[in-house]
């Protein structure tokens, strides 16, 4: 049995997102995302082969997407991304940041 | 895209623990549960053919091992528990309830 708390053990240097492997097989990773006001490149979109189902449980962001929608995200809120469904983060809170759950699968 | 707040749309009767499914493939079940002060019947175990990765987010809860460890969630604390370990929840907090977030993959 792995375990740890996702509200601990948050690095010093938030200078770039973080991402960390909480749990994996061949099918699916389980992903703790900090982010600290990092948005994606301007020009980069997210395009992933996997659904991604990601919720935000500290802080806030905004996230876009290629169709133009926008969804924003408070703490609780999760969405379900279907593969290739392409989207970028907009926007983040920084100081404190903001802490994901992300389940790519 | 479904979208949706895991603290948000509680219940109202919480007598029974509710079993919410969030998201889903052949492999992969993502699923919200509220308890209320239940635990599993002494009599029973889970033994499960999938691996559960399981995170407590309001709430506490207890949860006890057939090899006769036994582990305190508290809020934001995860655990990954592979198929086929024998579990059961001896305790959780009533009122408010435990929320739990459960990925079985």
């Amino acid at each position: 049995m792995s375990r740890g708390n996702l509200f601990n053990q948050i690095p010093s240097d938030l200078s770039e997102e973080v991402f960390e492997t909480l749990a994996q097989s061949s099918e699916v990773k389980i992903e703790r995302i900090i982010s600290n006001g990092q948005a994606s490149p301007k020009s980069g979109w997210y395009d992933q082969e996997k659904d991604e189902w990601v919720i935000v449980l500290k802080g806030f962001a905004t996230i876009s997407f290629e169709n133009g929608s926008v969804v924003e995200l408070e703490e609780g809120d999760y969405l379900n991304i279907p593969a290739r469904m392409k989207h970028r983060v907009i926007r983040t809170s920084a100081k404190p940041g903001t802490i994901w759950l992300a389940v790519h699968y």
